[in-house]
């Protein structure tokens, strides 16, 4: 897998890439250990700051780690990676070492502790900011507070999935004239 | 446009219509009138019954509609559509009859009062149960509590917004061996 060269992302652009309902890999990091897991559920709340909804859950293992250290990466893959998406999405971290089971590489954050997914052309390295919805919604406010890009990479094939493993990429983009953000 | 023949679709199989992040047209209606919004900010937040949390900024028509009425259609349009979902974006119901305008056909649903897009290929009747997040972020809390889809459509060409007007089509779908729901 390539592992891509990345810039930083200015965070009023963070939207335009979970805006069209991408899967993510999620990253996080409890005692020296980083797990993965694969997330559709999630939308954008605000602009700038960006803030993002998630759900995570609480059957994942995921959850609990999310609640407790409040530090995530949204790594957004491409459909080079799929194998590897649904891998990490049918096993648990609970009983796998994901990085090593899916040949995954862990890069350095610059403002969190999970690392980075570098074979992802997109990072977002998060801070939970509000926990109001979680006992019912196991919905989790999340604040981007730093982003990386490859800048190569122009329309990224992007995974979205319809269900039962069904997963449509990413095809090509259209412009028109939009007054909207 | 095509008015399409829809069948209607158990409830559990929404969150695959959902998850992918197409854009949306959501209807709603008051005294007689109907308006049309576009729209992005979406999450699934539960399987069944279906649960969606939408985004809807205090600075559209819609917002006041919604939160008054507590209804509204979810209509999922596909790229023959862009241009007047991207119209619907551009425009405000306050001064426009977007269903006159943009030359949509209003159809009546099973549920609630809002109507029905029906060159649109798939339409989800919500009602609002949860309004404790609009305050703080304009998060509404909806029930999908009936479902239409034209099965004729296999892989809808749906659109994704990228920012800035700049669409994606969804592309081909890929089956992988996926326990995911």
């Amino acid at each position: 897998m390539t592992i891509m060269k990345k810039t930083a992302l200015p965070l009023s652009r963070v939207y335009g890439l979970l805006e069209p309902g991408p899967v993510v890999l999620v990253t996080t990091i409890r005692k020296g250990r980083p797990n993965v897991m694969t997330m559709s559920w999630h939308t954008m709340l605000e602009f700038e700051p960006p803030l993002v909804a998630c759900v995570i859950s609480n059957r994942n293992y995921t959850f609990a780690l999310l609640r407790d250290t409040k530090e995530c990466v949204i790594n957004i893959p491409t459909a080079d990676l799929a194998k590897k998406v649904v891998g990490c999405g049918n096993t648990s971290g609970a009983k796998t070492d994901k990085f090593k089971t899916f040949h995954l590489t862990a890069g350095i954050a610059a403002q969190v502790n999970p690392p980075l997914i570098e074979e992802c052309y997109a990072n977002l390295e998060c801070r939970v900011i509000d926990t109001q919805m979680v006992t019912r919604y196991c919905l989790f406010v999340i604040q981007v507070v730093k982003a990386w890009i490859d800048p190569a990479v122009k329309d990224p094939r992007t995974l979205h999935h319809r269900g039962k493993g069904n997963f449509m990429i990413a095809g090509e983009t259209i412009k028109l004239r939009s007054r909207m953000k």
